[in-house]
């Protein structure tokens, strides 16, 4: 893939979700262009307005997993490219020289102050919230009051000048990550790196029990592992699903590529939406029976089997 | 069981998650308490200083599905009393008086901004957005400016006076729902209805290919139907998974019961979340394979082969 | 069971199937009775004429493994008793005094001659084959002429006198044994030795790819392991099958029980043939979650669930 | 492939295994070779001393269907080429002119004479039996006394002269038929004629539930149904099998061949017996889902995807 030139993310400036953007390497010179929802910075890619975007897809706090989900489902065209993982790490900032005691009011994008409740609780007792549409918004404003504090993200200094941490790491969850995925348009796929993710939507072709194992077999049968697996209403009916999966693997190992094709022959609809390195980096350990080898001897066998050639 | 004395809900009040409390019979006389997050209001019923909670589950504006289900399982002691479906409308609403063209800026809670973008872009182009805590906060406060006009619900006038509606259904989708569980402590199980619904947490008992399918023919091998499957990382360590489920019956459907047996001897772990009426009111048909009946004449068949008597 | 006082057995005395009679203990006072083929057998069986039979089920010289799997499905009121395994030997005999040099004709079986086909073209070649109804028989009128020896088995000095062994173990397989079944009428099913196997014939409900998955996994759900699955005609109409296997276990171990549940809901006939002591008394192993605590602690932990107790 | 100019079959001349030989086209000027023995027909062919080889591979009253499965799998280098059902009939034939009256003594094979005991009590109870070493020697000796008719095929005057026949069809079971496999070398594989079967043996990896489970899902996943399966002991160590099977279908069918892709990956040993035509030369019907269209489609897409191809 060439570079993008042109990367939308949903905004504004300053959130975690561009805090993902910083982990995509050859994003220096790119214009970053914030936008209100999931759905739009999507479309924007596959309407060639953007050539990336960056979305929260898991344990989000800002935006839910489904409407991310349903919006990859919904939008032809797109490949996902890579995945990222960020800390959600929420600091409390104020104007250099402010002590915790001079502290009435504090700005704070809602979920913000939700995910802080434990600490504040604690801490701040009592005070004051006032309303942020985002943490970034919440610390560029402290100039103007009323609050004299607000919860950011850590890394608020590289947004807003004149702000110091007075608490870090300060979230009720301090292992809370997001994860994100860096969404382009599609062309052709890369190599695998051995540590990959493959990702589809899948509709089951009838509504009875059963058919999910049928769509599953797929995956086992082929020793393909899922590391998510969630069922979305399709919408058009009541009873209708279709399912979000990640599986361990690229679409160029063969057992992966094999089980998208049971996949294909099965469902009335396979959206692929890509093969892309996994943030964590873990290889994808699989039996001899699954490896490409396997795969290849099997064809052999099967090719020395139609000539008549002896075993 | 008896009338819930106390309810706790994602606060605050006038939110659609009270609208769904609404739907729940027999409290008329019971105290609301707002709390700030889903964990808080199940702890509350757990430690027994609430005696219900309504929490969103799907498709929520006001706050995550993982959340609301990593919440559930990992709160002891409590049961889904009853599943309710709210329609997720907003409607833009001003002080008495008040034309569109007196609009400038516009108090709403940032996701029900985003979730306007589409209407407000054609029809308030340009406007600025005060951002609320809530849908109620939004409409209470435009009393004190500097907003013209809130987006809210279209309940709000119960709660806050002297408002009327300048525009209604203006979300992006007209459709939206949010589908919400009516939450208590863990009780004896009533009877069936003909169309239930049963919520499980099961973890699987090792990370491999074929666990999971395994898993899911304890419910295929009965027919038992799922209409909501969704893999939740556990947390201890990396890849090892637990699945929330919805399925089709009740835990007194002879099917359902012998599912969550087959369950509890393959996992480590099972949480039964309840079986409760359906939203829907949508009775589930079974093949006679898997009818009660059957259930009875295969024991009936069974203790006669032990007993010896002549088939 | 009451110690049977008629048998049948495929005759004439001295076979094979005599000699597996000989390893059931308590028959010292029975009278056995010789029929002519194996459903005969079962049919006196089931009509009270006979207390239990002895059939060749497996690798059998003097009857087809399939006829008597049809005859045991086809045959109602029956259970299997025990299981017997009988070494298949032959031996060449002759009058006492007899040389080899001295043989221009063999009296046999004529599947007894196949099977020793290579000794006798090693030992004895070109010399004459003269047809006999059985091993007993050719022995028995080697005083009649006009054969000098006879291919008969290890035990028949048991039943004709004035004879010698020329040579043992002559048959082309020496490891040979053919596996029995001792078969009474419906009782009571006795207790679980700990190495039991269970027989069953199964028909499918329809003829279509799948069905047969469908039915193994009434097994593989409960952990129960299969040593025997023949798929048979049933010769109704075309494409129809049923299938006799032996499940690891007793129909009194908790996991075979549920598994023959989920049998006979699945099934538009299933047979239960008999739960019994395997010979070669080999016990079954089986992981915690299929043992019998697993199904009662899974018992315990549903009644639980429905009375609302504490988990 | 050539006509074989020698084929070795089940001896003597005039079996029932001839009767299946007279079906095969193109063998006129064939030397047919009797045997003793299933495995000596086959190793005869595997050795290069037969072209091809007519066994009896169930219903047999001729030699038993294990016996011929487990020779099929052990002989390397062997391809099914036909299959044939022969019915099995028996006759009572006498020279020219005798009268059921004059009728003391009757010549039979011992299995025909066993399988004829039902019309053999009724209409001629008491005669003596002279054991015959086949069908054909019972009728050929008849000039020699001491026996005035003899049990034997419909066809036997193709072989005998001056015999006719007193009694047709007498058989108990008068719809009893031998299913036979015309077996020749490897070669290569016949194009599909529609109507076609696939044989194989496959062992299992291990000896444990499931796994059995796991070989036919290879099947199933692609729509494969199976006519016939049959497990046989192995033989280096209890508890080990092999599956004896047959599948609809042809292996350049595509759903049989990824079938036996994915067997051959699983399994430590698959051996191909051939695909070759339907005796009952009954089509396959198969969904579209299965059909090779199918699997051309699903192969295009996965191309389409690896190039990056708008879908």
């Amino acid at each position: 893939m060439t570079q993008p030139r042109v990367v939308t993310f949903l905004g504004p400036r300053g959130t975690f979700t561009e805090a993902a953007l910083e982990q995509v390497p050859g994003l220096e010179h790119a214009e970053r262009v914030p936008v209100a929802n999931v759905a739009e910075a999507l479309t924007a890619v596959a309407e060639g307005r953007s050539d990336a975007a960056m979305i929260a897809i898991e344990n989000s706090i800002e935006g839910g997993v489904t409407a991310a989900q349903d919006a990859l489902a919904a939008t032809p065209g797109l490949r996902i490219i890579s995945e990222h993982v960020v800390s959600v790490n929420f600091s409390l900032v104020a104007p250099v020289g402010t002590a915790l005691d001079d502290i009435r009011v504090v700005a704070a994008h809602p979920v913000a102050w939700a995910q802080c409740s434990g600490w504040l609780q604690r801490e701040l007792p009592g005070r004051a919230h006032l309303p942020a549409a985002s943490n970034v918004t919440a610390a560029a404003e402290l100039a103007d009051g009323p609050a004299q504090a607000a919860l950011s993200t850590p890394t608020i200094g590289h947004w807003v000048e004149g702000l110091e941490v007075l608490a870090d790491r300060i979230g009720d969850n301090p292992d809370a990550v997001t994860r994100f995925l860096f969404v382009g348009r599609v062309a052709e796929v890369g190599e695998p790196t051995g540590a990959d993710k493959t990702s589809v939507v899948v509709e089951l072709p009838a509504d009875k029990a059963g058919m999910l194992l049928d769509m599953l077999e797929q995956f086992a049968t082929r020793g393909v592992n899922l590391s998510l697996i969630q069922s979305r209403p399709i919408g058009d009916r009541l009873g209708r699903y279709r399912f979000v999966m990640d599986a361990d693997g690229h679409i160029r190992d063969e057992r992966v590529a094999d089980a998208l094709l049971g996949l294909k022959r099965f469902s009335p609809r396979v959206v692929f939406l890509g093969s892309y390195p996994r943030a964590d980096g873990q290889r994808i350990e699989v039996e001899r029976r699954y490896s490409n080898a396997s795969f290849e001897e099997a064809r052999d066998w099967l090719r020395g089997l139609l000539a008549g050639e002896p075993e």
